[in-house]
């Protein structure tokens, strides 16, 4: 089984990275690009005897306990076989 | 419009931020994940009157000069309305 984890940061939270991403390329002429905002993408291998429920409730604590600031970031995520 | 973009490690590239992570799970405990790898995710706004062909194209473009180093990095995106 396989994770995928989404960490964006929160709406209203500044992000430096995004921002210096969006100037850039304007500076390289795309210029029908708005905001830009920069997350982090996880992939996580899961053994695959767990149930798909233990696998959300396992994969929502790594998220929310190691994975993700609570305060600036959220996070979303998907468990596939 | 808004683009979602996902930049991961190609397979066989060291990822050492995700090795840290992994390690990190088994020492708290989270003994039924396996492999970790740690990526990039971005979501940017694009002006409405592209057309969704055009869409595709300029995210490509931006996802390949821009947001991924193509010798070590993957990516692949969406474009929704």
């Amino acid at each position: 089984m396989r994770a995928k984890v989404y960490v964006t940061p929160k709406q209203g939270v500044l992000d430096p990275q995004g921002l210096t991403i969006q100037k850039a390329l304007y500076t390289l002429g795309y210029d029908r690009v708005g905001s830009v905002r920069q997350g982090k993408y996880f992939e996580i291998q899961l053994q695959n005897q767990l149930t798909d429920e233990e696998a959300r409730q396992l994969v929502d604590k790594i998220a929310h306990d190691v994975l993700t600031n609570p305060i600036i970031e959220d996070y979303r995520f998907e468990v596939e076989r």
